[in-house]
């Protein structure tokens, strides 16, 4: 219907994540009608994003040096690896101001379905890093004592949960999973079942 | 929480209408983690259709030429104007596949608060459309008889609906406005109020 830089525009647009073609319109028109300058500048911010930003070598979160910002952070604490399946899940992390230790990002999670394996996630350098061997982050040889599994808590998640504790048990860390239970501010009566359940097997033990 | 580019990414595309932070995140996260071909071609795109896309001096719709596919289309029927506020309107529509005429987009509606009036809607230069002077479109003077006011069917669309009507009315032509009722497939029950006003005082006589 449109011409064909506008529909070239809205094709590109609806091809990105949680964007269907009604918004890609939108934002297509919106782009179209606001100052050349505002465009060109999310153009120009997309290409820079895509050429400066690179994997840390250590964690594997997203950086735009060598090494991330946490992994060279002398003030982190560096006996303590939160492993999370992606880079936003370490904002969220962050958000809670209630760790001060170092992340590790697999990259995904075990998913058969879509041809995700253990070996396709970043778990043996995981190991390498508990190993301290080598000890590309500085900590030396043997500085890690906990490793805190924060996947996510669904079947992907948990499945990988599980093949860490296998690879990472034999190693001489304690070895961690966020808890599961009722969200805080939500209400018993409306919980689903398996948070249900799941609230009641790791119930915790107050006194008496 | 990110690193200045990736920060900068998201703040970009939170600019966007529709998008909030949340979405910008996953936008952001999803360009990094695709090849770099296709967030360079992304951003290939937007400056592209920037540079390229230009109003129609005909209808002021959105077109890679100086006069748009429709304006230029022998085939559509010259003496029909439909009046819209925005081009996505046209691509609605196109999409009937009941109107072959022209277009005239007005590049918004009357709106106060905004500060949108009048004299800012592309409202003069359908007056000359119609007067045939310029001829632009080579339609020659006199060839509109039908203009269709197609604006929203809210309150700054019915407001801009009424300019038009006021400064349209002198010229020889006939000014109709779309339908306003029940939409089909809907239910009469969950229509409301202003609504069924509607469909009734516009209800049409079936025989008898």
């Amino acid at each position: 219907m449109f011409a064909g830089p506008i529909q070239d525009l809205i094709d590109e647009l609806s091809r990105l994540p949680g964007i269907g073609p009604k918004s890609a319109q939108r934002v297509a028109i919106h782009l179209l009608k606001s100052p050349p300058v505002e465009a060109h500048r999310l153009a120009r911010t997309i290409a820079e994003a895509k050429d400066k930003v690179i994997l840390c070598r250590v964690c594997f979160n997203f950086s735009d040096a060598e090494v991330c910002n946490y992994c060279s952070d002398p003030r982190r604490d560096r006996s303590l690896i939160c492993v999370v399946q992606e880079a936003p899940d370490i904002v969220a992390i962050e958000r809670t101001r209630e760790y001060r230790g170092l992340y590790h990002v697999l990259q995904g999670a075990v998913h058969p379905l879509e041809g995700v394996r253990v070996e396709d996630l970043r778990i043996s350098e995981l190991i390498d890093r508990i190993d301290g061997s080598p000890a590309l982050d500085g900590s030396g040889a043997g500085a890690v004592t906990e490793v805190i599994i924060a996947t996510n808590p669904n079947v992907e998640g948990e499945a990988t949960a599980m093949e860490l504790v296998r690879l990472v048990a034999p190693l001489p860390v304690r070895v961690t999973r966020l808890a599961s239970g009722l969200p805080i501010g939500g209400d018993l009566e409306f919980a689903d079942e398996v948070t249900l359940g799941r609230a009641l097997e790791g119930r915790r033990h107050l006194g008496g």
